[in-house]
């Protein structure tokens, strides 16, 4: 076991580590080359197009910069970062973020108090307990554990202290979770209130349709719906299956990209037109003109595209049994979002709409039934990967050892029985199917979040961080305390009594708690500092760019940052409080390291936010109440494991003390669960009633109708019309407004195709350049428009493109 | 252990029992003087005044049956309870009892093919096991272990076989389970949707409105739902803490019986007018006239009540923030009741209203939060109950020895000294404390249930039931099988480990066949017998008649039946299927005894719903779910155990096969709850449509204003009211419709006044008989009725009588 003196070289390694990054990141930050790797967000908002200059001008300038005195302030952004007021966060990178950094807040908030609570109060405890220096000769006992509970003697009275401050501790977190939880419940619907008109308030998701002989989907629920809700019923969108139609649109993109690449081209060298070869990956076969070869593609693609749309359009069958409802008022969407519709509760199920940004449309063909077996399966999937995830792993390494990779590839022989190579590889290979395994593993547990079939990419981050952080507690936590596989524990416990459960996991706790530390030094400290230096975006920045990227929009492509990964650093972050919370009593020496972590972190991610991070969509702090829940479960978990920590320690007088605390924990968690949930899940109708009545007050429903009527449209019908927007613009003030509303000025809503252009940045920028294919477009759309307005008495409103 | 021999002999005597209190109830159900205890439905109902004389004519006729040939054919009750169809049965008792009979019928359903097919298939694979035949020398075997699954030698193939009769009972249980819980919930969507207007259609109970200062919770209820819910909102009934009113009201109730007594006395002994005397408890004092006396009493306290009524409905603390809103259509009414009104989730609580006769009224005033407590201490207390009730016991049990009865009573001494009274009593007293608790429990646990704060009776009864259920589940089943108290057993089970627990259940299941058996024939079979013969009914009713009742008015009270008692049949009735379905494979002879219980049960219950019962609410099977549930888990149970039981048979190739079987049953379960509890739990708003749709073409919505103005006032106004109801139904038109609705055509709804008296024919029977009264009253319903106009303005339909 490590003495304070190995921790202490071990948080030097870090801090140094931690600093070295921090420095890194302070150089390349300012070189006007990495701009777009540190400061993307800029970049989408609009506010920033080119690099800044490196101040020294000229041509080196624009890639390094030669501003000297710059370098010298390293750590200006740890200041910058903070500026932002949490109103200007919530506006410049959305709701989300905002309450995301208000986690590591209440990290500091909940483990502020208690590591100056637990230093002053339980290290001189512990320290004079005692018990260790006489066991010193042997026990290997760290420095450490003498100012843990193993230092105090069994059946001691101190004990008492113990548990009543994990009484103290439990009330402080739970008063702080309480705070916590209310701010944020308020926050979010002050955020839902203040938010201009959007599709999602007004719009219900209805799924499992039921199909009735003789009449379309669409004819049924808008049957349905206008009996049902005969004074708040608007209009709906039907759902296609354009699975394949999604897949022809990429088809294209690539060709386009490649048109736009040979383009470039040819106008940087005029004087010689590009060729590309039409054989078998453009490798053989005959040279021909690439320009003419990709404009025909493309032609020939948009035949196809458009006989694909057609076929969705008008065969019943594309159309699934899904559909978006669009109500006049909010309080219409909530009433249909709240209640069940049908006498049959399998059918005409109602929810919220997500935004039209968060749908993941290829869920939304999924039938109920299929829906409640994929769940099934899922979470045994789930459980056989959390405890057996070792099996195929050790396989995948049996196989590859070194004398399979000898037989795979014998010509490596002379070099795998060189002594030096060998030993290497042979520490190097096993792990390395570990490794592999856990660097792809969010990526699975997301493949099987979309099996399970949720409808919205929110949905499918927080499942999927859920599914991590079981993977987390049973394979870091618990694998890191009882030694075995997760397997084995589990066989364990199963041949366990109740009791004896906890007790051998908490006899373990406060031996592991250098383990620990340094593993809070190692993620915690050095990998957010390397969180900050974004090394792996770096990278691959510049590799596209020297190598992959042709055009301007492979470039905003490829500097795309994505969201906060929620998936990954939530789960994280709750091992943290789990950590934070269990050691408080056990070993509070870890307390100051968790610290730390938590205000580092929010430094850290507080500036990338700002900076970085572009969510992509907006679920008005969603993950909140699994947050709560999480640390609720780390309560429980450190009560339990105490009482099993302590009936080891005969204990018994003091021990029966502590089961009140779960129970007290529980009912905390019940009454939270009631206060403040339902801000998370539902609408009230208060709200809608006031938003509502301001929207008229404003006379800011205007044109409502014609605002929601393609709000819920296939992005891939969006991103096709793109080209030909002008003469879709007159077509629609023609074709969808069958049903004007009272209030329908008719005017065409400028908001609604803003509101398209932002979640779609990366197609403004190279409009220019389809200028050929545009003009080629226009006979064609001219017959869609007849086409469509031919077949809107039948579809009512179903496409609007 | 029992052979198969003592088990005959056993059966023998049940039978021979069943049939003595057969034929004792064939006897007492044809004298006139019990027809009321036999069938006092058909009193309530009115299609019976009179008992049906005894064919013999004259004075003794009226007491005894005299025609002879009605006592030859005693089992003659058994067809005639048969005649009735299942409508007739829900028009005649009700929904809730036609339902109740339906757990009979599926019971027979699920375990008559299951015994066939268990008797044909494991008795002889049982019987031709042999092990036990070996083994008789040392252990003490039964015949019926022969027949048993303990027959089978350890680590048998044939164990596959009992494995594959466990799935296909499984599944024959849950397709059962599945057909019934669906005709089940769509008969009562149709029961529903063939109800009348009823007030809870259109009523929402409204909770935990919040205080505002300055203005009163009538108005702050009106202000709320008339922006929330414009077009819907119609009127709303305040509640009101009337505990002290209601306290005089039985007060008054007593005396006006008191009065009744002496009148009714003067009338057939005009020569002698009744004196009392004025002193302690009528024992000492001056002798007075007793109908002056009365006379008088009444008006003082008519004052009084005057008084009261006039605080209650002035002050406006007595008004509790809890409120009967009602809307003008069943749409209104079901999505109030379905969604969340107010930004704070724990204000404006609504939810559907109970029947009017259901509300339980007391509870309505308790607070939010002070719910949640209640629930945990509740819960506790339960647990407490269910593992550690012999504690108290034995205490008691401790204290009521020889010594202690003694030490109280000395001069019993001599008796007690007496050899043979004294080891009678030392046997029998300790277990009449035990004897007297399970006596009282179920009103024990109704009074559990009363302080959790539920607001309805059916509720209250369904909690109750859930209650008894836990307790006959510990102490019952798993306390037959496993030895020592449940708080032993719980011990045991913390220091167990997870799979030892089945395993050492699983054991003991085979052995204590014999014992359930003899349990079934004395519970079940002789048990239901004393059912129909009501003999404590019996017993108190001719008590009561000969010593207690004084007027017509307490020969009703006397007679009235009560409902189906659901807190003690439902948890004994779900206690048979768990031992079937737990027996079914293990011991397959135990399954005609419970088929035996059933099929007679369902006779006795199906005559006693017809000719007994009156359910005072109608919750329209809303105990549904749970009977499922509990079926559900019987078959968990049987499958754990069934597990257990094979790991020690060495089974260990078959045991993992069963594995599965849970899983498929909880995700049978969940499939359940989504696709049919929804029926039990809300109100489609398609059906409610229907519903609104038929009323408006039948105009059977005029008047709704006025028909719900008072529905759910506190019953004891209403009893008050009775005394001058031809004046106050003038004031009514008068007062109480400041709203008029478009289709309120004011003329007084007669349907209104026939519910009132339906829920209390006891107050029709003496109407002649307060003339005097209410010619006094005259001049205070006088007042009341200006009071109450003056009122109204600032109180809004708060009280409407």
């Amino acid at each position: 076991m490590a003495t304070l003196g190995d921790i202490g070289v071990s948080a030097v390694i870090n801090i140094l580590g931690a600093f070295a990054f921090l420095l890194a990141f302070a150089l390349l930050r300012i070189q006007p080359i990495n701009d777009r790797v540190y400061f993307p967000k800029w970049y989408i908002s609009g506010k920033r197009t080119n690099p800044r200059s490196g101040g020294g001008g000229g041509g080196v300038g624009k890639f390094v910069n030669l501003n000297f005195k710059t370098y010298l302030t390293f750590l200006n952004w740890m200041p910058q970062a903070l500026k932002m007021s949490e109103d200007e966060i919530i506006s410049h990178a959305g709701f989300d973020s905002a309450v995301f950094l208000r986690i590591y807040t209440l990290g500091l908030k909940i483990f502020g108090p208690i590591a100056i609570a637990a230093l002053l109060v339980l290290i001189p405890v512990n320290a004079s307990g005692g018990t260790l220096f006489f066991l010193r000769r042997d026990l290997v006992v760290s420095n450490i554990d003498k100012l843990s509970i193993s230092n105090i003697r069994p059946n001691s009275y101190k004990f008492f202290i113990h548990i009543s401050m994990e009484y103290l501790f439990t009330f402080w977190t739970c008063y702080m979770l309480y705070k916590e939880y209310g701010r944020v419940a308020s926050m979010r619907l002050k955020f839902l209130a203040s938010q201009d008109r959007r599709a999602e308030q007004f719009t219900v998701l209805v799924r499992n349709v039921p199909h009735v002989s003789g009449r379309s989907i669409s004819d049924s629920i808008e049957n349905f719906f206008k009996r049902n809700h005969p004074d708040h019923y608007l209009c709906h969108q039907a759902v296609y299956n354009a699975n394949k139609f999604a897949r022809l649109i990429r088809k294209r993109d690539r060709l386009q990209n490649w048109l736009d690449y040979n383009q470039l081209k040819f106008e940087r060298h005029p004087e010689k037109r590009p060729t590309s070869k039409k054989g078998f990956f453009g490798l053989c076969g005959k040279s021909v003109d690439s320009i003419d070869l990709y404009k025909e593609q493309i032609k020939e693609l948009d035949k196809k595209l458009t006989m694909e749309r057609q076929r969705i359009l008008k065969d019943s069958k594309a159309i699934i049994p899904t559909a978006f409802v669009s109500f006049n008022s909010r309080w219409g969407a909530a009433i249909c979002a709240q209640t069940q519709q049908s006498k049959n509760p399998t059918l005409w199920l109602t929810n919220w709409a997500p935004e039209p940004r968060d749908v993941y449309w290829k869920n939304l063909s999924i039938p109920f039934v299929s829906l409640s077996i994929r769940k099934l399966v899922i979470s045994l999937l789930v459980f056989a990967l959390v405890f057996f995830y070792m099996i195929p792993i050790a396989f995948v390494q049996s196989l590859a050892n070194l004398e399979g990779l000898e037989r795979v590839a014998p010509f490596l022989r002379p070099l795998i029985e060189w002594n030096f190579v060998k030993s290497f590889l042979q520490g190097f290979l096993p792990g390395l199917a570990l490794k592999i395994f856990l660097y792809i593993l969010p990526a699975i547990l997301m493949i099987m979040s979309k099996i399970e079939g949720h409808v919205a990419l929110s949905v499918l981050e927080r499942r999927t961080a859920a599914k991590y952080y079981y993977f987390m507690l049973v394979n870091v936590f618990l694998g890191s305390i009882v030694t075995g596989t997760a397997f084995q524990q589990l066989h364990a416990f199963l041949h366990q009594s109740a009791t004896l459960i906890p007790r051998n996991i908490g006899v373990s706790i406060p031996m592991k708690a250098t383990f620990f530390i340094t593993y809070i030094m190692v993620d915690g400290w050095a990998g957010i500092a390397s969180e900050i230096l974004r090394l792996k975006p770096l990278v691959i920045f510049h590799l596209k760019n020297m190598f992959i990227v042709k055009t301007e929009r492979d470039l905003e492509k490829a500097m795309n940052p994505g969201g906060v990964d929620f998936p990954e650093t939530l789960p994280s972050l709750q091992l943290y409080f789990l950590l934070g919370i269990v050691y408080m009593v056990v070993t509070p020496i870890l307390l100051p390291f968790i610290l730390v972590f938590f205000a580092f972190a929010y430094f850290v991610y507080r500036h990338q936010v700002i900076n970085v991070y572009n969510q992509h969509y907006e679920s008005a702090a969603a993950f909140w109440p699994h947050v709560h829940g999480r640390i609720i479960a780390s309560l429980l978990i450190s009560q339990l494991l105490l009482m099993g920590l302590l009936s080891t320690k005969k204990a018994a007088n003091s021990t029966p003390l502590l089961v009140v605390l779960p129970i007290l924990t529980l009912t905390f968690h019940k009454y939270c669960k009631n206060r403040f949930e339902p801000a998370f899940r539902r609408y009230p109708l208060e709200e809608a009633t006031n938003k509502d009545m301001e929207d008229r007050a404003a006379e800011s429903d205007a044109n409502l109708n014609s605002y929601l009527a393609d709000a819920y449209l296939h992005p891939i019908f969006n991103s096709f019309e793109e080209v030909e927007l002008v003469e879709v613009r007159v077509d629609k003030s023609q074709v969808h407004i069958p049903s004007p509303s009272p209030s329908d000025h008719s005017s065409p809503s400028p908001p609604h195709y803003a509101y398209h252009h932002e979640n779609e940045p990366s197609h403004n920028v190279d409009r220019y350049e389809v200028e050929q294919p545009q003009t080629a477009y226009h006979y064609e759309v001219e017959s869609y428009s007849n086409m469509f307005q031919y077949d809107t008495e039948s579809h009512h409103h179903a496409y609007h493109y």
